[in-house]
């Protein structure tokens, strides 16, 4: 979510699960550090100090980008991070901002990565340039695993270098003529391309809110599924289950709902998976186990969560043919165009990685991995309710939402 | 060069130096097959055919994408080889398509990969998220060994997954009110990255140009650098030197004007130097080092070509501070935006072998790996000579640009 969006729920703080070690929060004031990965350059919320000699060229800047109101969470998150450790260079800084992975990924698809570099030494073993849309193998590889008997074939499914890149990708192939609607809260990537694209209208700082945006509100109340009677139709739909960040699945009824929903709209599901393999309950773990969502659905999914590979960067996209626009024209081919002008293909080196995480040994040990990320959920969400908050989410996905009434997330934050 | 500015073109065909081994055309109407790396999954040139029962969204079709003439060019080339190949099953293929990699990746580079590979799987050596600007050592390395002197910081420096990724990230900070000028021919992705994000008017087939670009003329007339004096002012100038067809380098002189001329008009020069590291002659590598340019210019440049890291994907862009927009806003902090929204950092993997490349064992080894494309480029320029063609370029590029009189590009290809 953005933080102006953080401001405006009354669930006021999401927790990641992605922990190095088990800990346990001793008090609600204590001094506890949220930390995020990296340091940003530079902030973008205020204009330079112009300077009389200074040169400037004739370009306006994008109108759109300025729409921002701030600059991308996470690396807000670091900076506030950095600045608390700056003030308290002892504190011991547990992440819970950015979901980053801390597991070590498992040597059996670590040692498939570095033959595969190794081989690039060999004249036999060297590729150039591979497919845009990602070696056959692979894209097989992810078919069967993760689409058995739902319909979706090898030339369905498009490698990347992850879902945040592809959600991008998709913004330009939609173009800034589309409507788009969003779970509120929800991963700030959806909101901010919509921005950058120009499919929005300005920030409206009494709602916090962005023009032409329609949010779809999912509280405990309605069990983090939005009243799709309140919801009104809109191009695309962006959906993330099971969540990030309230850590809600939906079920196969409430998806049955929603492509329904989509149908009746003539709208475009883009489809966010990417903790599928954290579900612990019977739900869908692809839009495309509901019937008739080929026509309505694109999915995108990624290895981050999975195998450790959010540093790695490898995901995927489903963009089913028969997912159509209104002239008829499949989607699928401007995805590919777009894919073709706009990228070269995920790295063939993390590819071979992505191979190796299907193997039968690759995929038994990504279960482990889940497992342990699961095992640190479990203790989040033990403590939070040991000490009398609300807690949701945390059974289907690495994600914790925890209530704190009356303070906003900032507050919380800090 | 798209397919109709080949067509267009009096110069009509560009050669590709990237061969495996030295060849030699035995004569001019020899059965002699020209191939690309990789068959496309769709040719997006026609719309499907409508059955009355197949259910539509109701998403428009975006427009901008649909002025598209065809396919991406490459995608076309491997079309046409694979129905050769169908055609000819025995025909020995060499291909003159893309300008892909053959050469093994120098064993420095790739076992500074392997080992990377190797230390994620254990917990001191893993690494999660890391900046989406790339990771400091080496954009520290690229500075130094780039931009040694030319006031370029490490903080100018965002690392990439490709050159070509970076171009349609640039255009997304855009946005798609601005004007672009492009060198004529020119490497395609730069006129479908504008057409896709809805800078250009439609596509004019008695031209065979798009409305809104500004097609500087490059011919042996003008020793391929365009006359500035007949180009309109436009708010972006895309510049590849060495060139990507032609094969040309502009000299010191000729970069020194087209910066006077960008900045007479406030434009913003996007300069692609991703051969620089071929450069035979004392032209500039860097558009940086003509003074100025750091107001008026950003550079994008790769690893592809130097370390045969086609399939690997690592290139980087440069955009200086001092750049700014007519409200003085910095370029860099909109770009910084769109790659925290867009991308997550190049793979953590390659990035090791970036490194790798910029130590003295793998600069030694690259300017290997350049001496022997720059060997086939002689070998294709000696035999074109002999044949009594007219060829330029070669001598500070990978690309030799051969005149074919009378006759079409995509004809000289069949």
């Amino acid at each position: 979510m953005s933080p102006t969006q953080l401001l405006s729920t009354s669930i006021s703080s999401s927790s990641s699960a992605f922990l190095a070690a088990p800990f346990a929060f001793k008090a609600r004031n204590q001094n506890v550090s949220f930390a995020s990965k990296t340091p940003s350059i530079c902030t973008c919320a205020a204009a330079p100090q112009e300077q009389k000699t200074v040169y400037k060229t004739q370009v306006s800047r994008n109108a759109n980008i300025a729409k921002l109101q701030a600059g991308y969470l996470f690396p807000e998150v670091a900076r506030r991070r950095n600045a608390h450790m700056l003030k308290y260079p002892d504190a011991k800084v547990i992440s819970l901002g950015i979901g980053d992975t801390t597991e070590p990924i498992p040597e059996v698809i670590t040692s498939a990565i570095a033959k595969r570099a190794e081989a690039l030494s060999t004249l036999e073993g060297y590729s150039g340039y591979g497919p845009e849309q990602g070696e056959k193998p692979l894209r097989t590889a992810i078919a069967s695993t993760f689409y058995a008997g739902l319909g979706i074939e090898e030339d369905d499914i498009f490698v990347s270098d992850g879902a945040k890149c592809d959600i991008s990708r998709l913004q330009m192939v939609f173009g800034a003529n589309v409507t788009m609607a969003v779970q509120d809260p929800s991963y700030p990537a959806y909101v901010d391309s919509s921005v950058i694209m120009g499919q929005t209208g300005q920030f409206q700082k009494d709602v916090e809110k962005y023009g032409k945006i329609e949010y779809m509100r999912c509280t405990p109340e309605n069990g983090f599924f939005p009243d799709l009677s309140k919801v009104s139709r809109t191009d695309i739909i962006f959906f993330c289950s099971p969540n990030n960040p309230t850590g809600s699945a939906a079920t196969r009824e409430q998806l049955t709902r929603l492509v329904q929903f989509a149908k009746d709209n003539g709208s475009i599901i883009v489809y966010d998976s990417a903790y599928a393999m954290y579900m612990s309950d019977d739900n869908p773990r692809s839009i495309f186990e509901i019937p008739g969502a080929k026509e309505v659905a694109l999915e995108t999914s990624s290895f981050s969560k999975y195998a450790g590979f959010t540093g790695v960067r490898l995901g995927w996209t489903v963009v089913p043919k028969q997912l159509l626009y209104s002239d008829g024209f499949p989607v699928v081919k401007d995805f590919n165009r777009v894919v073709c002008t706009s990228f070269n293909g995920a790295s063939n080196i993390c590819q071979a990685g992505g191979r190796a995480c299907l193997s039968p040994e690759g995929l038994k040990a990504m279960s482990e991995v889940i497992g342990f990320y699961k095992e640190n959920t479990n203790i989040i969400m033990d403590t939070f309710n040991s000490l009398g908050f609300n807690v949701y989410g945390g059974k289907n996905a690495p994600y914790v939402w925890v209530h704190f009434p009356g303070q906003s997330s900032w507050d919380v934050f800090q």
